[in-house]
């Protein structure tokens, strides 16, 4: 079993020093914190992670979750996490005090969750879920839901889900079917099917909270007659007592990965005694939901850096104990009489560690930055910065879904490889993570789904004011490395990379203009490629930046390795990733396309 | 369950069309064969997948091979896949047929295996194995060996295994330790221990017969210091009866894939009453075994491509029976009335299936081009020809091992996605292919190691004789594509990159001629991706004009689709596949380097 999961220094470096989170202490909303109070929650946070989190991470994924009699069973974890969590402030702590929250950043908690992420992604999900469902209440039901669901939820007595995803529907919720009946007595009957519901069930929860999106009687077709509901697994009265409310657990699903973490497919109102409590007003549920979803796809590029970071330890911590080889000497031949090098010692070894920790950390940065724009937004003190950060946090949103989920796998991947044949087997956690991240790139929008919105929705936004907005924020980053003369090259390059995203543009928004979204939209994919390692190299011009000025700050207080691994793994990132673009750049000028459907006959066989 | 796993169609288009296996047939070693006698051995594998292989692979990965009490307990139809396997000619097709075989050519002998490791990944391990070990006795033993092991062998009643790898070596073979002491009595006793012995026991086998690398007292260190031994399970007398031989079974590895297909421990005179019999001379075993190891890349590269293509085609079914989601209309919104598209209808989800074809069917036709280089070898009339194929074999089995490996699982990745939520989903079996052509990127010499060999043994061997030699021949495919108009583009694309390659090698050579080995090889990886997607390049290009030839063939008996299908993956290949060339040459030709290590302290930390 590997040691280490996470490195602090670098987390605390990202929240502190890149992305400045003393600043956000003079905001009113968080003035009440300052330093101390948040690296107090990160170690109790580290301190739970280390003793009820990480030892359990092997055992959650050889004793899945599973459904026996109706029910579904799951580790005992489950529970700790759920009611130590609870105690801790893990589903609350980035709430209003109102709300029975401790009001720290997003940016705080996010980096709390990465560490619990980090130590066991079977986990987390179970309070991340909950919160997610409670901050709907929160933010749209009326006072009595609020009060009888929020209070338990936020405790981790009781669990919280989303509801969306139907058998017939899949990613297109426009054709989602499940009905809501009106009643006389405020409630509505609610019927229907729903599928892949993240810890939809278990044997700890004395209730479960689903927030289910339906259809209620003579809705219109399509998103715009799509409504959200409190459906509890069991209602509770006036004075709090339960009684089963006819939501069935149907099955679990047995998965690739994220064993630990159910995933369930349950019916609604088989007995036609299920009731539903709307929330907010009718029609408006997909708008509710969606104002949730930035903080579930932050959620999802967390977890997806935080299992690479877990598997970049593991598989340092092999490359540096495993002897194996020798140098080549300078006659092409190895020495057997020689000692056997340790394999970290291999430019082919060190080249899949710097990926995996530019992949990581420049991820764990992004995904920081994206909680950043969050907490800018929520206390912003006019419209207009409001609407700044809004537009900012929406721009790189589907990156930072995307590029962790998608470069996570990859660096995982190069992480398995470097244990040689134990990567592949079951004795070592490599496997698992390769496993476990998989699911990644699927969760709350593919990568597919999020690259339509990247080209479909987000550059096209305000037209083009969006990116004229990022494109802004990436300029001051590369005016403030100049500054450093062993930089300058790098920003030139990332300029570079910035007016070739313009050209590909200027090439592809003709077919937007001319109404053929099919063809603009046909290499969507290739385009997130392209921009999500733009955005990366922003983020890694920004921490050598930061580094740059440490190393020459006599008061910097971690090593000079700390910061020359920053400056190094940057380098890495611009001389074996960044090249990557010219090829897209490619693909996404080439005027030909053969992935759209031309002839009659299909030839894809 | 998918129905499909392969498309027999186009197998069949490799091998006599691209690939012209009839030509072989007016070599004297396969006279007595022709295309009548081809096809019902291929149809005879075939219906044997399809039966007693394709319905079980789920199963053998869902009930995987596991120790028990010392032994290693396999799935029923390891049995089978061993004794019927045997009769069919599995495992002896392609020997002499003094050596009890069919004399059948390698590469329609590795298209009948493309059959069966397509059906089941899990089992033909065992037979090509056993094959494997049985050429080595053939070739390099003694009669009385050959006598006494490699007619059951050939039968499938006793198996065979291949053991290298040691736990303090790994794929340094120069610091194995296993020892062998003469005696009087013509045999050696060993004592030693080897890891991840791919069938290296089972309930089933009468015997088990093990070519073990160990060093004889007193031999030089490193790798001239290793001799061959046959090491059986159990020692048969004069008059065949057997007698247990001290190889003890320490344990099974638990894996990632491949569940079905037992990977052991095996310990070597635990009890000092362990016999072995030197294969050939003393200290020629690393050669000797290194002989057998193209065949056994070649297995890897078409084990790796023929499970990318039971994932090919289930999710190509999937794509064809799904629905989901709607075209965009002019106005880039969706209309809800409409109705809901086949997934294979989206230019994304084409993308995605384009790609697999593309790495399924190139990774194919390099593989039997692989195969057919043997066969020009073995019957080479000429020590000239007999070189020149040799040489030209040695210059591609690195790719062709590697390109199936990495790319396969990419295109398995991609399949994958295809799926959605249900691609991560046990029901489905696309989660344990991904699962599965893992481990190919690891067996017979990882990705890097065969990088090494690439760079540093191929693209060197007589100072670039070999190739220029292959050069010569992809020149001979783009001037025979310049016939056709339509291909005359991507004639012209396949001369660029051959040039490009050129221009890297000029770059790095002058490490090399420098005697700076490391950093020569710092990248070969990288000039790995490249060149595999320049020898993939020219085998589409060479599969698109034997198309096209057939377009306008009036005798073709495919449908018109089908040679579209191939023209329009070769467009797809040359547009998003081959383009990643134009990164990869500006990491290989970047002056800097950030992979080998420069200061004392580590900065990857």
């Amino acid at each position: 079993m590997a040691d280490k999961y996470i490195d602090i220094d670098t987390l605390k470096y990202m929240l502190y020093d890149v992305h400045q989170l003393e600043e956000l202490f003079k905001r009113e909303r968080f003035v009440d914190h300052d330093k101390e109070s948040i690296d107090l929650f990160l170690e109790s946070n580290k301190d739970f992670a280390d003793k009820e989190l990480f030892p359990f991470v092997k055992e959650m994924d050889e004793q899945p979750a599973h459904y026996k009699d109706g029910k579904v069973y799951v580790h005992d974890q489950v529970k700790t996490m759920m009611h130590k969590g609870g105690e801790l402030g893990v589903i609350s702590a980035s709430f209003d005090y109102d709300d029975g929250g401790m009001q720290i950043p997003l940016l705080a908690h996010t980096a709390a969750y990465f560490i619990l992420d980090a130590a066991n992604n079977h986990l987390p999900g179970y309070a991340g879920l909950t919160q997610g469902a409670a901050e709907l209440i929160i933010h749209f039901a009326n006072k009595a839901l609020n009060e009888a669901y929020v209070p338990k939820m936020l405790s981790g007595q009781w669990g919280g889900t989303m509801c969306l995803t139907e058998p017939q529907a899949g990613s297109s919720l426009s054709d989602i079917v499940t009905k809501a009946k009106p009643t006389s007595d405020g409630y509505y009957n609610i019927t229907g099917q729903k599928i892949f519901i993240s810890g939809g069930d278990n044997q700890f929860a004395e209730n479960i909270v689903h927030l289910v999106l339906a259809r209620i009687e003579g809705a219109p077709k399509g998103t715009k007659g799509i409504s959200l509901f409190v459906v509890p697994k069991n209602r509770p009265d006036a004075s709090g007592v339960l009684t089963p409310n006819d939501v069935t657990t149907v099955a679990d699903f047995q998965k690739l990965g994220q064993r630990g973490y159910c995933t369930t497919h349950l019916g609604f109102g088989d007995a036609e005694d299920c009731r539903g409590w709307l929330v907010g007003n009718e029609n408006q549920g997909l708008n509710y939901m969606f104002l949730m979803m930035n903080a579930a796809r932050i959620a999802v590029g967390r977890g997806a850096s935080a299992i690479a970071s877990a598997a970049y330890y593991a598989s340092l911590q092999y490359a540096n104990e495993r002897p194996q080889g020798r140098k080549l000497s300078s006659d092409g031949k190895k020495n057997p009489d020689e000692n056997q090098s340790l394999i970290i010692e291999h430019p082919d070894v060190r080249r899949m560690l710097l990926l995996q920790k530019a992949v990581v950390e420049g991820s764990m940065s992004l995904v920081l930055r994206a909680a950043k724009y969050y907490d800018l937004e929520v206390t912003a003190t006019s419209p207009e910065e409001k609407n700044k950060y809004n537009t900012l946090l929406e721009m790189i949103i589907p990156v930072v879904k995307t590029y962790p989920s998608e470069a996570g796998s990859y660096a995982v991947n190069n992480g398995l490889q470097v244990l040689g044949g134990y990567g592949f087997c079951a004795d070592f956690i490599l496997q698992q993570y390769y496993r476990d991240i998989r699911i990644s790139a699927i969760y709350e929008g593919t990568t597919g789904i999020q690259s339509q919105d990247l080209l479909g929705r987000k550059i096209t936004m305000g037209q083009g004011s969006g990116l004229a907005l990022l494109s802004a924020e990436i300029l001051e980053t590369i005016e403030a490395s100049k500054k450093h003369e062993a930089l300058q090259p790098y920003a030139a390059i990332l300029s570079e990379k910035l007016a070739l995203t313009q050209k590909i543009l200027q090439q592809l928004m003709p077919h937007a203009v001319k109404g053929d979204f099919e063809r603009y939209l046909a290499d969507a994919s290739i385009f997130m490629e392209f921009f999500s390692l733009i955005i990366i190299g922003w983020t890694w011009l920004e921490i050598a930046t930061k580094a740059q000025e440490s190393l020459k700050d006599p008061d910097a207080s971690l090593s000079e390795e700390f910061y020359i691994g920053k400056i190094e793994t940057m380098k890495y990132f611009f001389s074996y990733e960044l090249p990557k673009t010219l090829g897209q750049a490619a693909i996404l000028m080439d005027p030909t396309t053969v992935t759209i459907k031309k002839e009659k006959e299909e030839y894809i066989n």
